[in-house]
């Protein structure tokens, strides 16, 4: 990648003041990526950038690294770079490392930003009080546009986001919103109370950070502020934070569907992999025992039909697929908000009326083909059923697991296509040799 | 849900008036949920709306919904909601209705708009020129703050987003950017020149809306410009659609991965979810058929040692397992942009590692419960080696099958479990009843 050479040829010829000068227009995320690529001594690179830019580039580093790069740093530099942090990202940071490595930042940080910082961890970590930031702009009411002009040119360096200013009243409780756009399009004597939207919506700082998420795609905002249950103003989350965290939501439920821990990397090692991987199939092989348990049952009856375990792959391999379909759905509408108590019900009924359904498609499908196979209706007869038995169970499967953790306050994801797989072929092997069982003076 | 109950209330009984200065505060997300909660005519409800707001509440609709309600009007409020509805959203509406209907919108549009939503709509819809909207403000180099602000006072109100101020040349290139935020911190008489950004990073306007969806998420941006291959500016993506086009192809990744087609809603109709989900059920009975052909191919060894019935489900589990994990990691992999060809050796050679590592352990256990099971220490053999080696198929099907689909040009997620677990389940039973074969002497 060129671009990432010429910046760091940049940063190793000029000068600390000339960098200075250059250097605010270059995105933070791409000085790291060049940091990334540099083979040679970070710390001399990162050494001839202003403060602010490396207080930036810590934002845009990964949780893990955050810390491994501002320890880098002499602790009176540390020091120069916390102070240019904002709040939710030392609380990201502090987030990712250890009690003993946390203190040690703390005691870097001014009294002011310590005690607001360890406000900050009191909320829960995956809640709109864990995620927001505390650098927001707040005016009164009673001040013009022109006050408010001036004041901004004063607080907005600060500010996590300049384009949304909160009115609060005396006890700081939120009254009102204005956009920097509305600042700049009317007169500067207006008004504040005359111009700012009263209907404005905030979140509780104890609302799940993925409900935070649906409200930020529900309604397109920029930012979001978060209240107390008294209504006074504690923070704002921005949509950069929530495009994050929305991302690293749906990786995580589709490594659990899949058995795969959160944190396994594409391009990591075979130890992480292993690790992320090996727990699962453990689980999953105690599943599949109980699934050969089942088997093992009717094996007097396959060792007088054989071709019963030709066709025992047709019985998994449907249910499991017809499962994880409505799992799949299930998962989702509830990530997306789409599924909730009200309409479970109606969602189940229509899960059966599926399951019926495509029970009735594929069960004919495999009776002809059991037909034709073994040259025996009776066996036709005993796959297609068991099929068609076997895909009902499937969409109620795939229905309850999902449904069950959630009320359970387990991650629904974590259901799984494992336990899911697990119901289809225990029951799917028990009604396909089960029916064989009864039905077998009519299959030898 | 009250506040609806409350809007629709409001709206039927107080007069057009009233509502046009009280409405501009309600978020018209908030507009269309009562609207969809109202069971009387809506269009009576509707038409006591500014049109500036049916426009935005058409914004939000669903593609599918925006047509119906637009057309809902008569034909000369049609025209005013037309016109106050900006290119992207016109271009949202127009891509989701026949020929005859587009037309039907187009003719009702200015000369002018209607020349520039037909050129937006020769942009493939997945791409960058696609999604992007062409109210964006620009501005001259020369100017200062102070015309600056001037000229938005007049701009704003129709633009896309005021936040972002674009500097072009005169042949409309793209020369550097500044914030809404810098205008309103520096002094009037500065000139744009001395405070833009020249290093605006853009995005061509054939880029696929994954990646724009990338460059958001890397430099947590507000909005990107669009340019052409002379670097024209074209327009802007904001980052609401940005939001939404990733849920879209969160939700289509996780659906196809199972076998689902896009557009089916959990909430849906039992019609829906038969038309999006049997034709997979049989493209799986296909690959069923072929795994059940591969055991039929040693039946008789079967009707000698029936206990590898038992086993098979075992086989079967564990490699779909393994398969899909590694599946479901090179597709994540792929749309996070974690992939590519310069790692995907590297990656494949992990794979194999990861397939050898969860081989030996899966292995060992199968080969013990093999021995416990039955007695025979071959049968463990035989169990354990075709476990092993059935892992390492599994993690390379994971790796081959998306990775072959995305060179293709095929979503990767398309390889779904349903392909992989055909190779796993096929190659499975080949080693575990082929072993069994060779060695049947000592297995009787």
């Amino acid at each position: 990648m060129p671009y990432e050479m010429e910046l760091i040829q940049f940063l190793l010829e000029y000068s600390k003041e000339q960098i200075a000068e250059y250097i605010e227009d270059v995105h933070p995320a791409d000085i790291l990526d060049a940091i990334h690529q540099y083979e040679g001594n970070r710390l001399e690179l990162l050494n001839k950038l202003p403060d602010a830019i490396i207080a930036s580039i810590i934002d845009y580093a990964e949780d893990e690294e955050k810390y491994e790069l501002l320890t880098m740093f002499s602790d009176a530099k540390q020091k120069e770079i916390v102070d240019e942090m904002s709040s939710d990202e030392l609380v990201d940071l502090l987030g990712s490392i250890d009690e003993e490595e946390k203190n040690s930042i703390i005691v870097k940080m001014k009294k002011e930003d310590a005690d607001e910082v360890k406000e900050l961890l009191t909320y829960l970590p995956d809640t709109a009080g864990g995620i927001m930031a505390t650098e927001f702009i707040s005016i009164k009411e009673t001040m013009s546009v022109g006050e408010t002009l001036k004041y901004m040119q004063m607080e907005a360096p600060d500010a996590e986001t300049a384009y949304y200013i909160y009115v609060l009243d005396e006890v700081e409780c939120l009254k009102g919103v204005v956009s920097l756009r509305d600042i700049v399009v009317n007169n500067f004597d207006e008004k504040i109370a005359e111009i700012m939207n009263e209907k404005v919506i905030s979140v509780p700082s104890d609302m799940d950070q993925e409900e935070v998420g649906r409200i930020f795609e529900k309604y397109g905002f920029l930012t979001v502020p978060v209240v107390d249950y008294n209504h006074k103003m504690l923070g704002i989350v921005t949509v950069d934070d929530i495009m994050e965290i929305l991302s690293n939501e749906h990786t995580e439920d589709l490594y659990r569907l899949a058995g795969l821990q959160e944190g396994e990397k594409v391009a990591g090692t075979v130890g992480e992999s292993v690790k992320s991987r090996l727990p699962w199939l453990f689980v999953n092989l105690l599943t599949a025992i109980l699934a050969a348990t089942t088997v093992s049952l009717f094996e007097s009856t396959i060792s007088r039909v054989v071709a019963l375990a030709t066709f025992m792959p047709i019985v998994a391999g449907m249910g499991g697929n017809a499962g994880t379909q409505t799992l799949t759905l299930i998962v989702r509408g509830i990530a997306l908000g789409e599924f909730n108590y009200e309409n479970s019900k109606k969602v189940l009924l229509k899960e059966i009326g599926v399951g019926l359904s495509n029970g009735i498609a594929i069960g004919l499908a495999v009776a002809t083909i059991g037909y034709l196979w073994e040259g025996k209706p009776v066996f036709g007869l005993v796959i297609g059923l068991a099929m068609f038995l076997n895909l009902i169970v499937a969409t109620i499967a795939g229905f309850v697991v999902p449904v069950t953790l959630k009320k359970l306050r387990i991650d629904p994801a974590l259901a799984s296509a494992v336990f899911v797989t697990t119901v289809t072929d225990i029951l799917g092997f028990f009604f396909f040799l089960g029916l064989a069982t009864v039905l077998i003076g009519y299959l030898v």
